[in-house]
């Protein structure tokens, strides 16, 4: 046996699972299935009741269970009717097998909880002609008659496999938070590849733009000409206009690359079990960094809206900053309860004190009113001169100090802030020190960890990597 | 009479040579012209002996007189004989008038003295045929006869106010200290433009690279082809494939198109005066300027070879720092006796204490070799992680002060350096300090004015405007 099978057989251990585990899958699964044929059958609008995702394929990765069920309505039945079926006896389901429920989405009505320590969802869709979609999940059922069309029991364990390399290098989930392989990609990739190994070597010669089509029908150039923004392409086989890899970073997608290259370079079992994290304890800040937290409350929210909007506030902020001059060397995000934590590392954490502002060309109408208004401006420090065929000046700046401008910027509304993070922000701590820092998140052991991690910085597929070094 | 004629008619006084002077200047010159037949003429090789430059054009401006007389040589007598009989018999002439000389230059033989305060030059040139030019000064003559063949008194008036608007704007002068405007480029603007305020209207205009053609044979897009980086093409009408204003940078005619606009403007005699800079006294710098210099001893040479390594290693210095990490604002040398300053404005003048490495693209064979090393390195900070596609990983510095990079980057090699200068730049003494540069600066008055001008910032034409806001 080569090393690579070694590694493969015990990884095979971690991800499959027991036989305990898949009957109390399957128990829960029945129950659930036919609570809900019961509630639902025969409600206005619905047509069918099925079990859909993992468990309805076998796919799930040991301890990851989660049994997805599916309401499936007329298209006549309208979205509102949906909504509210799904809303209202949902939980009711849920409440009536002793379990609990806790969130509703807002962005397409489900209900998600806890049955017997199982997670599960209901979730409504609509039953419509192929191709005549209503909803983002009416393709789902279809998903699932593909994959259990295509399926061996080799390749079973091959997805599996390849979704707990994918959890453990951190790249697993299409969330917004992960912006990493959901469970069909997952699935697909395998498949199209014929096993894990092949898909890994594959992966491994990738460049971004990657292009993997199953249907053998979509041409490269279409595809990159139809999702020019994708870092991964790949044509649903059920939908071909649709690319099932969407959510997939660009960052996400090489670090997929890497650790195909550093797994098939020298197999490991590590690449297949999350890492352990011990919380920051303080000392792992050696050295120099100069990083900057905000942190701020936010009300419970779906994590997808959530994510977007810490995501799309973390990037406005960097914008912001690196337009004032600073360098930004890197930018992280951590929920933990209603707390996040933006955190940034920067060059320096205060700008020099004088600012070079660049002129127009002298050849431009207003070049003689940049050099009138710069002579009197009581902050000119020097200038303007020419160089080359523009003007530059030197100003003296009022504020140096990262944490004053932002709360600055964010006052004036002179920052991209999410809007529905605006008062957060506005109420946020700002930390600069280190010792304000660590005392501070000393005080969220989500945040201890998030910050050891941020401080070792390297990428989880490194981390694997380090260990062996 | 308008504003700008009552200015015009002010500044004629300043730049137009009074009687007396042109009565010294022509008894010197008629001296220095007998001499020099006497001693050459019949000398073997030596066909004639003339007087050219502005003299012979009377187009010199008041107290800037200087007698140039060209000694003629027939092709066959070749540069050696040239340039030995210049460089023996010139001088003699020069003592045999009383006067002295000191310069022999190395580019092109010629030597420089005074007779009778007067400045002189004794330049050797081959007569030879129409465009069969041998040595850089054959066309000398031909110029001289063209602007005499197209000078009208008016004219005359007008180019000795624009060479004189050039002065006051610190724009005249072709050598590479200035690399400004030549006497001969000055006059055919004029020429070709029919006079000061026409061609002032005009180059307010301009825009870079600019085109003036006075042949009326040259097309714009072929002049852009044949000179790809002038920033004003004048094509020779003695020679139409040379630029006459090949010396003329981009920053120098962006000033002159600055100028002129300014100037028509609000015109004002300041434009046609040279400022009395006072030296630097040390309470001009105020604020937070993050200067160092670089002060270095030179042996005598031609300014135009020594003005060309100070330039070069001037920007060699600039591009090493800004490749390392450091914003440099600004650059600029002096020479005042035998010391040389380098004068750098950054915006720090140290590194942060933490260096961002780029690593390669994942999908790069490298990849992995860069993050094996990244690991293994003691200044590793943090990393390499992935951000889109591409390995990044932080490094802690070892050296962060500019002078402690300068002479490692000196020692070692790396940095380019003119030749001629390594050895004095190893001896160089590097002043970080405001109070250390400000006490050294103090000893040489050349430097002190030039500090003045530096922290003032403005350029020569902004600083008329600012006496004006």
């Amino acid at each position: 046996m080569t090393r690579l099978e070694e590694v493969l057989a015990e990884a095979a251990k971690l991800v499959e699972p027991t036989e305990p585990e898949r009957s109390r899958v399957s128990e829960v699964a029945v129950k659930l299935l036919s609570a809900c044929r019961q509630e639902f059958l025969g409600r206005e609008g619905v047509v069918d009741v099925t079990i859909e995702g993992s468990v309805a394929k076998d796919t799930w990765v040991r301890g990851r269970e989660e049994v997805d069920v599916f309401v499936h309505f007329t298209p006549s039945a309208g979205r509102e009717r949906l909504e509210s079926t799904i809303l209202s006896l949902g939980p009711r389901v849920i409440a009536g097998m002793g379990g609990r429920h806790w969130l509703r989405y807002a962005s397409h009505p489900y209900v998600e909880g806890a049955v017997e320590g199982i997670r599960v969802n209901i979730v409504g869709c609509f039953k419509t002609e192929h191709g005549r979609w209503i909803s983002a999940v009416d393709r789902t059922h279809h998903h699932t008659e593909f994959v259990r069309s295509q399926i061996t029991p080799q390749l079973r364990r091959d997805i599996r496999l390849f979704k707990g390399f994918l959890m453990g290098c951190g790249l697993y989930g299409a969330e917004i938070r992960v912006e990493g392989f959901s469970g069909y990609l997952s699935e697909l990739l395998v498949i199209s590849h014929g096993g894990f190994v092949e898909l890994l070597k594959s992966a491994s010669k990738w460049r971004i733009p990657a292009f993997v089509d199953l249907t053998g029908k979509v041409r490269r150039e279409d595809a990159l000409r139809l999702f020019p923004n994708a870092a991964l392409i790949f044509p649903d086989p059920v939908d071909p206009s649709r690319n099932v890899a969407a959510a997939v970073s660009k960052t996400r997608l090489a670090e997929l690359i890497l650790a195909s290259k550093l797994f098939l370079r020298d197999p490991s079992i590590e690449y297949f079990m999350p890492e352990a994290v011990k919380p920051c304890q303080g000392e792992e800040w050696r050295g120099t960094h100069e990083l900057f937290g905000v942190i701020f409350r936010v009300e419970e929210r779906p994590p997808d809206i959530l994510w977007g909007e810490i995501k799309h506030t973390m990037k406005g902020v960097s914008r912001r900053l690196v337009k004032e001059g600073f360098q930004v060397y890197r930018a992280a995000a951590a929920q933990s309860g209603d707390e996040v934590l933006l955190l940034f590392e920067l060059s320096s954490l205060s700008l020099p004190p004088l600012e070079l502002r660049i002129g127009p060309p002298v050849w431009m109408d207003n070049a003689i009113d940049f050099a009138r208004k710069t002579l009197t401006r009581e902050d000119r420090a020097a200038g303007p001169w020419v160089e080359g065929e523009r003007l530059y000046a030197l100003f003296r700046r009022k504020h140096v100090n990262v944490d004053e401008l932002l709360r600055e910027w964010i006052g004036r509304g002179e920052v991209a802030i999410s809007r529905e993070l605006v008062d957060s922000l506005r109420e946020a701590e700002i930390l600069t020190s280190r010792s304000g820092l660590i005392d501070r998140i000393r005080q969220n052991e989500g945040f201890r960890i998030f910050l050891k991690n941020f401080l070792d910085g390297a990428a989880t597929p490194i981390r694997h990597l380090a260990k062996r070094c």
